[in-house]
Order: C-alpha cells, then sequence, then structure tokens
C-alpha cells in the first residue's frame, strides 16, 4: 500500500473527551472517529486491525468445532416476552416499531434468536453437543457510553452459544470455550486474568469473567497471590472475621447528633472506630423498600444484593420514599421502622453495642444490638472485600486489580430452555430440555485492551498479529532520484511477501516518522543518504534499536524478525 | 467436516409462504431460516456461502483500490436533516429514539457517514481520487418484503462511495466501479445485463443497474439485440411513433356510456381501437392534484412521471380529491377540470379525434382534440415503452426481460458535499465542493440470484466458487467396516487439499443422497460395495456423469475438475 493512496487522518493531539490512552491513540492513529455518542466509525486502518482480531477469534471458534451462523441485530418482540426479558432489560434496550406497529428491539444479546433457531430446527440428541457462534453487532443503549469503543452503544461481539443434554456434556462445552478463550487472549499477547463472575440478567448457575489487567478497567478484581483464587468483586467471598471481643450489651441509648450525617461525621463526633458503626442503607426495589445494613468500613455491594431480592432493578430511596417508613433521610437506622424489610450483612450480625441512626433529625442510637433491639429479615453476605482481607481457600492476604472484562462465559442451564421450550429427543424418546451455555467476546473492546497494554509516548506498539502492515518503508528525501528508486525497488521485492506501506508523501520525513510510530508499524525501512550506498536504516518499533544494513540483507533480516 | 457435527436442517418441503425457486431451496438446503417479516438467519451452511460472495466482492473492491472503512447502522437524525433526507425517506425507514429522547436511524444507505467522514477527515485534493466501501448491514422497512432474502428488511451490503475533484475524475472512479461489478457478477457465473437506470431518491445524473436475467425479477428490462441499448422500464425510451393519419378535427360530442368505466369496456361499447382513447390518471403530490394522459395502450410510468414532478410521494387520488376538480371517479378525461393540472404524455400530443372521459356518472366525450379542447400544462415522456417498439438508436425492434436487480450504482455529483459542505482545497487554494459516486450491490442477493439460474429438480447447483464443500464422501452401508475405513481414509487425505464433508450420519444412504444433491456440493464420491476391490463411484452434481474410479484415481480426477 502507498501512504499517498491510503486514508491516514493522523492528529496531533486528541480531543479533550477521550480520557483513556486507548481512545487517544484510536483517535490518534486515524483508526475510529465518532459519529455520536459511543458510536463510531471505523476507518481503514481501524478496520484493518478489527478484522484481524475477528479472525483470530473465529479461527479459534472454528478450531473448538463450534459452527457459525449469522443472526438478525432486529428481534421480534415475542421471542424476548417468551423468555420474560422485554421487560427486565430496561432502557438499555434500543426499541423499536416497524411500518405495522409491531415491537422489535436491536438485539443487546441473542440467547432467544440461538434457542429459537435451536427449537425449531434440532430435534435429536444426536446432533448433540453442538455450539453455534456468531460475529455480529449488537446494541446497548448504555446510560454512559465511555472510553471510545470499551463502552458504546453499538458494537461487534463474538457471541457463541452451546447445547447439551446432560450437565456433564454442559461442563465439557463449557471448558471447551474456556480453554478457546485463553488462546485467543494469548494470541493477542495480553496480560489478562480469569475470574468469577456473578451472571447478571443472564441468569445460570456459572459464570467466568476474561478481564484484561488494566488501570482503566471499570472491574474491580480481588484474587490470591497464593492459591489463584480470583473473583470479580461483585462476586469475590473472604475469609469470615471474627467477632467482636466485647461480651456484654450495654443500654440503648439515643444520642443528639446536630448535623452529623456522613459515617466520618458520626465516628468522630462519637469518637468511635468505623468499625463500631453500622451504615443503614435505604433501596426501593419493585414498590418494596429495604433497609440495608453494613459494618462501618464496608461496602455494599449491590450486585450481592440485587441477586438476593432476584431483581435487575433495585434504586436508592429518595427522601419521600424514607419518610415513609418513620424514617429521615441521613439518619437511618434499623430501630423504629415502619413497613420496610432489613437486610444485614453476615459481618454485622457478629456486632455488639454499635451505633446506629436514630430515624429522626440529628439523632443517632449506641449500644444497639441485634435481636434485642431489632431483628433483620434477611442476613447474607452483602458487601465487597477489601484488599488485604484473608482468602476464603488459603487464609492469604487478598490483592485487589482493576481489569476490562473483554470475555464473559456462562452456564445458563435450562432458563432459556425452560421458557421458550426448547427441547430434544434423548436416547428413550423422552423430550428434555436442553442444557445452554453462553460465551461472548467484545471485538472492539480487545482492539482498545491491546492498547491499553501496548504503547509508548510516542504511539502504538501492536503485537505482531495484529499490526496494520508489517513494515513501512521511508523515503528520506524524495526529491533524491536514488532514495526513491531504492525505495520503490524495496517496496516491489517485499510486498511479495509482506504487508508493506510505502510512505511516497511529499512530506517532511519528520512527520512520516511520527505517523509510523504513531500507528505501530512493527519495522521501519528509512531510506535515506546511505542509498548511495545501498544502505538503509531498519528500525523497531518494540525495543526501539535501530541499525544500518545492506540492501540485501533486508529481507533475511524481516524473515528473523518475523 | 463432518456431517454428524454439522447442523444442517434439510427439509423436503419448503413452506408455501416460499413463492420463488431460491427461497424454496435456501429453507430446504438450511441455508437461512425466517425469524419475522423479511428477518432472517443464516445457519452455518447458508453463511458459510454468504461469505465466500462478500469475499469475492471485497477482493474486487481491494483490487480496484477502494479501501474499507466500517460505519455504524444506528445513524443520527442531525445528518440526515442536513441532507435533506430524514423526511424524503418515509415509512421504509426504521426510526428510534434513544433514552436521552434523541432521534436516530437505522441506516437504509449511508450516504450521509460516509460524506460526513470525507468532509471531517479529508483535507486536500492530494488526497483524491479516494473511493472508501464497507460490508455493512442495511435496514429498509420494506412494504411487502418478499422472496426469501431477496426483499428483505435487514440485509447485506457492499456500499462505496467515490470523492473526486473534477467531472473527468468522476467518469474514471465510476468506470472502475463499474468494471468491478462486471467482474464480481462474471466471478460468480451470473447471466447479467447493464441497464441505464432512474437514480430514484439518491438524486444525481448518472447511473447503472446491474441486473441478473431470471423470470422472478421484479424489475423490467427493455434491451435491443442489435445495438445493445439496454434501460430499466422505469427510464427505456423508444423510437417516437408516427402521427395519426386522420386529417380533420371532427366535432366533440357528449355520449352516455353506463356502468363503462373500465379502458376496455369503454373500448368495446364504442367500438373503437384502444389506440383511439385516452386515458386519464387522477395523481396527489404535496396537496396538489394532477392528471395525467396517456394513450389507451400505453402505460404510465410513475418513476418518469416522479422525475418530472420532483417527488418521491406520489399516490393515486381517492373520490373525493377527484370530486375537488369536478371530476367523477371512473370518468374523469382533460375538458372541464377545476384546479388540476394536466399532464399528457408525448403520445397523446400526436393524436386527433379521441375518446376521454366527461368528468361526469356515464359519460365520455368523442372527438376531443388538444388545443381546441383542453391544453395540458406539461407535455412529456411518462410512459412506458412496449415490447417490439422501435430502438431510438437502431430503428430495431427492443425486447422485454425480467430481472433481479443486484447493483446499482450513481454519479451522485454534489448532492450529498453541497448540502453536507463536504469541500476541499484543490490546487489553487480555493476551497470547492467533492463530486461523488455511489456504489452498491447486494450480498445476500446475489446468492439467491445465483440459485435462481443455478438449480435443478433435485437443489442447488452451486458454481464451483461458491459450494459450501466441494467434495462429499458418502459411505452407502456404515455397518460394513471395509466401507467406513475407505472412507475415513479418503477424508485424511482430500481434507488436506479440499474442503470436504464426510457424511458419517446413520442414516439410509438415499436420504444422504438427496441432501448432498440439495445443498449442491459439486462432487460426491460413494463408497459402497466396490470398496472390496478399492473403487469409489464418482458424481458431478452440474452434468449428472457418474463413473466408478480406483480410489488412487481420485486425487488426479479431482485436481482436474477443480
Amino acid at each position: 500500500m502507498r501512504t499517498s493512496r491510503y486514508f491516514l487522518p493522523t492528529l496531533r493531539e486528541a480531543s479533550n473527551e477521550a480520557e483513556t490512552v486507548s481512545h487517544q491513540l484510536m483517535l490518534r492513529a486515524g483508526l475510529i472517529r465518532k459519529q455520536a455518542s459511543g458510536i463510531y466509525t471505523y476507518l481503514p486502518l481501524g478496520y484493518k486491525i478489527l478484522k484481524k482480531v475477528e479472525n483470530i477469534i473465529r479461527d479459534e471458534m472454528d478450531e473448538s468445532g463450534c459452527l457459525e451462523i449469522l443472526g438478525p441485530a432486529i428481534q421480534p418482540a415475542e421471542l424476548w416476552h417468551e423468555s420474560q426479558r422485554w421487560n427486565e432489560f430496561g432502557d438499555e434496550m434500543f426499541r423499536l416499531k416497524d411500518r405495522h406497529d409491531r415491537d422489535f428491539c436491536l438485539g443487546p444479546t441473542h440467547e432467544e434468536i440461538f434457542t429459537d433457531i435451536v427449537r425449531n430446527n434440532l430435534k435429536s440428541y444426536k446432533n448433540l453437543p453442538m455450539t453455534l457462534y456468531q460475529v455480529q453487532t449488537k446494541y446497548r443503549d448504555e446510560r454512559r457510553p465511555r472510553f471510545g469503543v470499551m463502552r458504546s452503544r453499538e458494537f461487534i461481539m463474538k457471541d457463541g452459544y452451546s447445547f447439551d443434554l446432560s450437565e456433564d456434556g454442559l461442563d465439557s462445552s463449557y471448558q471447551i470455550m474456556f480453554n478457546a478463550y485463553k488462546r485467543i487472549l494469548e494470541r493477542l499477547d495480553l496480560k489478562y486474568q480469569i475470574v468469577d463472575a456473578d451472571s447478571g440478567n443472564m441468569g445460570g448457575s456459572h459464570s467466568h469473567e476474561f478481564m484484561v489487567i488494566s488501570e482503566v478497567g471499570e472491574d474491580d478484581i480481588i484474587y490470591c497471590s497464593n492459591c489463584g483464587y480470583s473473583a470479580n468483586i461483585e462476586k469475590a467471598i473472604s475469609q469470615t472475621m471474627g467477632s467482636q471481643s466485647e461480651k456484654n450489651t450495654k443500654d440503648l441509648k439515643e444520642v443528639v447528633t446536630p448535623d452529623v450525617s456522613s459515617i466520618d461525621d458520626v465516628a468522630s463526633f462519637l469518637e468511635v472506630e468505623l468499625g463500631n458503626i453500622v451504615k443503614s442503607m435505604v433501596y426501593v426495589a419493585h414498590g418494596k423498600t429495604y433497609v440495608v445494613l453494613v459494618k462501618g468500613n464496608h461496602q455494599i455491594n449491590e450486585v450481592k444484593l440485587k441477586k438476593i431480592l432476584n431483581t435487575t432493578d433495585l434504586e436508592p430511596a429518595d427522601g419521600l420514599q424514607i419518610k415513609a417508613i418513620n424514617s429521615e433521610l441521613g439518619f437511618t437506622g434499623p430501630i423504629y421502622l415502619q413497613g420496610a424489610t432489613i437486610i444485614c450483612d453476615k459481618e454485622v450480625e457478629k456486632m455488639k453495642n454499635f451505633v446506629v441512626g436514630g430515624n429522626k433529625k440529628d439523632t443517632h442510637l449506641i449500644n444497639c444490638n441485634i435481636g434485642r433491639d431489632f431483628t433483620p429479615n434477611i442476613t447474607a453476605d452483602i458487601r465487597s472485600v477489601n484488599e488485604g482481607e484473608l482468602c476464603a481457600s488459603c487464609n492469604s492476604p487478598l490483592s485487589k486489580s482493576k481489569g476490562i472484562e473483554v470475555g464473559h462465559i456462562f452456564k445458563l442451564g435450562n432458563k432459556y430452555s425452560k421458557n421458550l421450550k426448547a427441547t430434544v429427543l434423548n436416547k428413550e424418546g423422552k423430550e428434555v430440555p436442553l442444557l445452554m451455555g453462553c460465551y461472548g467476546i467484545g471485538v472492539n473492546r480487545l482492539l482498545a485492551a491491546v492498547i491499553e497494554q501496548n504503547h509508548d509516548e510516542n504511539g502504538i506498539i501492536w503485537p505482531k498479529a495484529l499490526a496494520p502492515f508489517q513494515v513501512s518503508i521511508i523515503p528520506v528525501n524524495t526529491k533524491k532520484e536514488e532514495q526513491n528508486k531504492l525505495a520503490e525497488d524495496l517496496y516491489s521485492k517485499l510486498k511479495i511477501k509482506y504487508d508493506v506501506m510505502l510512505d511516497d508523501r511529499k512530506e517532511r520525513v519528520g512527520v512520516k516518522f511520527k505517523d509510523h510510530e504513531l500507528i505501530g508499524v512493527p519495522v521501519q525501512i528509512v531510506v535515506g543518504k546511505n542509498a548511495l550506498e545501498n544502505k538503509v536504516e531498519i528500525k523497531y518499533r518494540d525495543n526501539k534499536e535501530k541499525s544500518l544494513i545492506d540492501v540485501e540483507e533486508v529481507v533475511e533480516t524481516l524473515d528473523n524478525y518475523f
């Protein structure tokens, strides 16, 4: 490819909107352009790389015996009513009507379509196990699209769905995908961690996330360096803590705490540790009000809470809703409530003589005790693990890091096959529901994650498998005939074997160097004044090494590198 | 691939809904399944072939120096307001709102997006000419989706857009695409015709359609076998006909024609030729009423009419609208009208003493004459050419056939660049609007068109470039060890070089034969009782020839065929 015939609108600066390095570099290197919030066009360079990611994924899927199909992006509402997810999905789902006023959505995911295809076309256990997949555009109307293609509203996913007759079969199909995902991330040279994860509104019993380690990741990972335990903070557990040493219960007492409502203010006003206070947060779900209690130095984990309440729809209560349960905004506690369900974290259960809100303005209660002063309706693990707590398996201190979720796999079991009546005849001729797994990996997000892990101050450093071009040939002074000729000769010779870009633009050489560093071509061949002696400079993007070599040595040098 | 591990839900019968052969065969061979009206899932076999079509197109685009990008399917309304097409597109456009109530559409086409990308990123004439393309899903809410993927609501198109500085540049970019489209159709072994076409709501000065000849085509093509003239009937012209022999005008006379309102009834009641009657049709566009006159044996061409009225929005008038111009449904004529614009076909201009409607119930007028009895507001070519009329270029009789429009290319000129202000600095540093061309080819529709031209009573006969598998190996009796072994050996050997399917299913061999004929694998290798003598039968799908050959000869035989 000649740069003069390519479309490479590089930028010296990215817009202020781009908060992450990958977003900045994708704009600057001319990979993408924004069309609307969370909606992008891929320019030639970006799309070329995106297709490479796609093909690595496709290759590993085919290698694993999966079959590629293509479902529609527009999906009829009827299927989503059958799975009972039409309402569950809320604002994140793009909905539309056709000219006959029929309801459709733009698929945020494809469980319904794949289950429908299989229920209508697969009749016998003899066809099992079967895993179907597609590389298809997904639509999610994110509340806050950000970080470029990392969290966008129109994006490409590889999603796959396995169908099995038995739990063992499902386990094995799941494991095949688990291994395939590992191979994909390894081929992309990514540093990643596989974590236990919550299944969210996909449902099912078991799920793993594939997390690319990165400071800009939106997920927190808790992991144990000793035994290898690793989980999304949404799901992570730790060793149960010891009980409080205090033995005797003291008398409940009301204290006036004027204008003191934050947990830190309460601690310093009353001169107690955070660990002696119980925070009470008020939530509303499906019209019911919940008061949720965790220890002062712990954080409520809304994912765990939603799971316990079996809902995806949980909102903090407002002042009126708090009044309605006989409480006061900023001073909620578990005593004297009316009409609220009290949910208590397991760690609170062990506390004695603790501080709680008094349910009226400027008031707290001290020496509160469970059983004597109030009784929780539910006690469960509803908090997030902190770094430094001890691993539940091996007692070593837990660590925390941030990760970009690039893949997520789920054992769905019969959730969809039951609702959509996807059954098959087993060996005995009996109709049984299929057991399903679902497997998603984000194509665009992988691309951004690779950039987060592979860049320097000059631009992107592509792993060899993704480099848009393998070699750039850059004549230094296009007015010098011998440089142009040598560059052209090299181009004709190298392009037979390598994907080469010849920068034939009439630009200053500094501009060219900057562009090729920015877009991350692994090897640059600079044709300068040494062309007279048939020598060129070869520069490597990754280690920044350069050396002057004979033109005759170029092919061998490249063969050794690639 | 082993058939037992493949997903091949073939059907003996297609549903009654499938009116065309390609639709029936795509269902029966397990290529597609319907999810909703005009919305399909591609099963593994179908998607495998679709990707082959896609890659042939991509290959020819890249070969022509075009650059692939990927625009979004969701497009912001603002861009369509800029191009003034938001309202123009009507019900055919799927529209939706996001969670912030902003308007979007699902792109029925991508002129706006590509023009936007170029206006924001291409600044100098030095980057010209440039042709960008994508293979992207398009959405059109068709009034009547039909013929399976031939006219569907979600479909894949390759659409490309060229950008030039001069008319000469545009001509040359257009010609490059014209040639690339020819190569694509030739690689798919299609019989096709390239016709002059109307630009419809894409706008622009010049356009060609690529028509695959087929009885199920929705377009009529008028062509001249002598000089090669060829045009869509929407645009086709013919030699002007001679004037009527009658010399003298006779007196206008009212005749009572009770219950006679169809043109044929009028002719037989009054005992005149159709060619002596003038049909008057009433249309409404943007609130104005038009009475349109053509000769009794001619057909009004609404495409030509829309072009003359410069509208895309033309509807037949209803009874009330007809009353409002002082006329009567079924008896409209050009005389005594009030508030209607009269549009007259060129061929009517030459008629004398003709019959017209009397604008009141059960009444016609005879001996009507233009000039004396009424004066048209507009006279133009607004009728469709009939087979047998004479070619405007060479005077030979014209023929007519039906075609499936698979490709359409347009010279858009500055229509979009002007509205969207897509300019570039020319050599003199002056800002000038870009000249654009647009080039579309339907990926799914090509696949269906190939089937329309390549099938027999047993199923599909794929051209080699599209065959989903090149060779099938079919053991006749899977209970015979020697047959299985020979089939497996052949499979191991052949799959290194060819895309082979081994039908290892425990099915009756008749079922297997039927399936492989239906899905159109070019070569079947049947391993039967001759396996004992190391012989197999080789069968060709296209010419139905078969012969018994030595196992050692198989590779050479295949090498010769492919």
